[in-house]
């Protein structure tokens, strides 16, 4: 046993637990969700590293033969660049330097691999903090989604990819004597089975979940043996890096090329990404972005899984208590300002008003409940500014304002708050907008930030209806609905689960449709155009890899 | 519990004597391959139900509205129309039918669809002479690969199908009560899963394996609960048919709409499955088939498994013994006239011949020996005609004679053999040619039908590097090797590997690299031009179902 195999014996515990949680489908994580358990001094350096990494080369990371650097990040709290430069390879180079590393990444024994990708996770657990830091200041997401989205729930994916690729690829013996009764004698023939990679991943990362999103993709990658080329949003590269660089780390400590993992930055005006997609040395793509591009990604004869945009609707019929379904909504929409592909757009509420058990909320009490909500949510300097974050793109602030200003129907407009640690913060709270069911082509299509509809339907089986048909054609990653009739309940549910998307019901309190919890929840179905993948489904991971037997005789 | 539950009780030991053979790759069949372990007077029933149906309408499918029968197989023994007939509907019917049944199957529990199922293999198997004799008058198969290939082989995969289903379909719980811990409370969310069906499959079947390509995409399709229309090829449908008609009949007999599987036949005048395969009711699709048209099933934005052409090399690189190797080759290369998927086209062999046991057998020496074997097959009455079979096509056969007589390298030509029972069988012995390794461009495509190159190479090294090419490029479903030699056999193993192709090596005797075994070997990799899936890998199942999951409060 060398000492890469000790890794595994050292976390098959945690392996055991993640496999029994894939089938119980409970609460697991082994990543703790909550800062302060963590060194009571690691906030502080973590702010100490930051500072120190500003306007510096990343130096963490082995790129060879780099020559040109770049970087253009902008942090949304300062509205300033944070000038960390990371370096590039020709995409040749790239391609060569996977294929190279790739051979002897492929040759690990699966039991090596597994504990070599479950220790870098506890490598990278130690820099949670650094990565929060470099989330908030490439993001915009708030300190506590920041901390928690790019740290262990990130982790948590990529153990359960780990976890279910270790499943899939000894899902079956690797050898067998095959014995068969031929009337006078018996055939005998030995076989093997090999899980061979399909190669080089390259892996496509988003502006908003730098980290979240490119995880599960990149380990689902790296447990069945394929090197990968993460190729980040110009504009969020450093929190991945920090990723990165730990894995090239520790690729490096037992003797492995440290090219099994690459970084491949770009900048908007140079974009190299259709480049890298379309080369022959790809074999598989992992993104997450635009639906236009998603469908240029589909549309290239490659193994692709794809996570593109979604309209996410709310559907109320009735409800015990409006309120705390009102508070449960403005936090949902509020946080991370809407920038989540899991925030909800769309509330479609019937002309009727909602029963509820102090009688009937007239549609337009609803309204005003739900933008007092919102107001009161921002307003409060304790939660307002944590939630809401800041936002990430110019194009993002423009967005809402042509929405909040120029809307005949907007019942509430979009405002800037103080954020009372960056005075510079680029922040909106959310704009409301009414609309009638008749006027669809307002409502049917993402609206990406915090821009909310609330739709004024016949009844609540058009609500299910305008629903259903917006996930069918526009996809949709979540669906929230309210309703205490158990007749209303299972026609929202196998309608919306016709069209393959799930539904959240009666989410009040703690509990929010934008969460979506590694080793319970999958993440996108892969079943409507919201993407063609799900996190992490077994289709995740044995797309990834072919099964090749060879006879002996 | 009702009736179709009680089916499952009744199969749950075939089942998990399945799911063990999945995981041990051993051999495993319930069905018996030896017609004499069936009732001694099946044949001779078989032989009165065929004579009974030609010239007849098959009226044992349901095909509601039927008002147009078509209907135009050849039998390749007699050279005549064998004059079913079957009921057909419009496209807009089909669909609307599978779309109708689909429903109330979808809806059934999984152990439902489980029971059902295999208990439908048991009423296949009693029809399994009639299946056998439908098989040898559409695809002029011998009497034996009818019965088995089309019999209890097509049985075993379907079988497979099932058990893997249901492995996937109980991958996890379907509920839990998701609780995490928050701190100073517990957040609880109850939690339901629901692999939703992707919705009607298509299958489209080819002309010479009828059934056993037709089954395993069927019950895949079945298994997860969608509803599934088999377009047979317009040569090959009576096979098939009786295997619809028994599923119908098990379908109504528990009260289930036949139309859970329909049967379309078209015409080659008239040919419908492109209008069926681009209709958006149909939502995944099961092919076999040409390279082309399976190309552009590939291209069609739906889910979709192909097994396309491919070409099977052989590399003899030593050999203990060589006889035994000839022998071996000459039956592969004749068994049913090499219309297999799975024959070898390509020999490759080295200039500087063949080290055996008893000295080094040159190149030319073993083309002798290799011409030999096939003509002392051919020629001996017992084996030659029963191994040969027939020409499924009059395309094939003018294949086989514009390779036999107008080359200058053929060393051995076609001819047609007699078959004691049927005086008008259209039969055809292989064609061997000798080519040089430079004349690439001759050899390296498909030539469907007994068509064999023997390749003349410079070394070993040589004839790996030009199989592992014509694999890559242009796909291949197996590869024979023989070597003594463990490093050869290394690199064989590595190169082939590479481009997703399993070896079988040094096969002699009753081991033949035509036969790919349920629950053992995978049919197809997937991973090379030869087709997208793979016999029945967890993805061939996988992708028909998509996981949805609801949560409440």
């Amino acid at each position: 046993m060398n000492a890469s195999e000790n890794l595994f014996t050292k976390h098959e515990q945690t392996l055991k637990d993640s496999l029994e949680a894939l089938k119980n489908r409970t609460y697991y994580s082994p990543y703790p969700e909550n800062p302060k358990a963590y060194a009571e001094d690691a906030d502080q350096k973590a702010k100490a590293y930051i500072s120190s990494i500003m306007n510096n080369n990343f130096t963490e990371i082995n790129q060879n033969n780099s020559d040109v650097y770049v970087g253009e990040e902008i942090s949304p709290y300062l509205q300033l660049g944070i000038g960390v430069k990371y370096g590039t390879k020709s995409i040749e180079d790239y391609i060569a330097d996977a294929e190279s590393a790739g051979k002897t990444w492929a040759a690990q024994p699966l039991e090596t691999r597994t504990g070599l990708l479950i220790e870098s996770l506890e490598r990278i657990k130690s820099r949670f903090f650094d990565i929060a830091y470099a989330t908030m200041h490439t993001t915009g997401q708030g300190y506590m989604m920041s901390f928690q989205a790019s740290g262990p729930h990130s982790n948590d994916r990529a153990l359960e990819a780990i976890a279910t690729g270790y499943r899939e690829l000894s899902i079956h013996v690797n050898e067998a004597d095959w014995v068969k009764p031929m009337g006078k004698f018996e055939l005998k023939i030995k076989k093997t089975w090999k899980a061979i990679p399909r190669g080089t991943g390259l892996v496509i990362g988003c502006s908003t979940f730098p980290v979240w999103n490119t995880l599960p993709g990149l380990f689902a990658n790296l447990i069945v043996g394929s090197p990968s080329i993460v190729k980040p949003h110009p504009k969020a590269i450093l929190p991945i890096a920090i990723v990165i660089a730990e894995l090239q780390k520790l690729f490096n400590e037992f003797g492995l090329p440290t090219s099994i993992v690459q970084l491949a930055p770009d900048t908007l005006a140079s974009p190299i990404t259709k480049n890298l997609s379309e080369h022959h040395g790809v074999k598989t793509i992992d993104y997450t972005g635009s639906s236009i591009f998603g469908e240029y990604i589909e549309s290239l004869n490659k193994t692709v899984f794809t996570e593109k945009a979604g309209v996410n609707s709310v559907i109320i019929d009735s409800a015990s208590d409006l309120k705390a379904v009102v508070s449960n909504l403005a936090f949902s929409a509020s946080l991370y300002s809407g920038q989540m592909c899991t925030a909800p757009q769309n509330i479609f509420v019937p002309a009727s008003g909602i029963k509820t058990n102090d009688g009937i909320v007239s549609f337009d009490d609803f309204v005003k409940m739900l933008t007092e909500g919102i107001t009161g949510l921002a307003d409060n300097p304790k939660a307002g500014a944590p939630t809401l974050g800041a936002i990430q793109s110019e194009v993002t602030l423009n967005r809402i304002k042509e929405y909040s200003e120029s809307n005949a129907h907007t019942v509430l407009a979009s405002k800037h708050i103080k954020n009372e640690e960056f005075a510079d913060a680029r922040t909106a709270t959310p704009v409301v907008l009414v609309k009638d069911s008749s006027s669809k082509s307002e409502f049917n299509q993402e609206c990406f930030g915090p821009i909310l509809f609330v739709i004024k339907t016949n009844s609540t089986e058009e609500s299910v209806s305008l629903t259903k048909e917006l996930a069918s054609t526009k996809g949709a990653i979540t669906c929230g609905a309210y309703t205490t009739n158990e007749e209303t309940r299972t026609l929202i549910e196998n309608e919306m689960n016709a069209v393959f998307t799930p539904v959240s019901f009666n989410f009040t309190g703690a509990a929010f449709i934008n969460s979506h919890a590694a080793f319970s929840d999958y993440h996108v179905t892969g079943g409507n155009a919201a993407g063609n993948a799900s996190l992490i489904s077994t289709e995740f991971i044995v797309r990834r890899f072919v099964w090749v037997g060879n006879r002996y005789a």
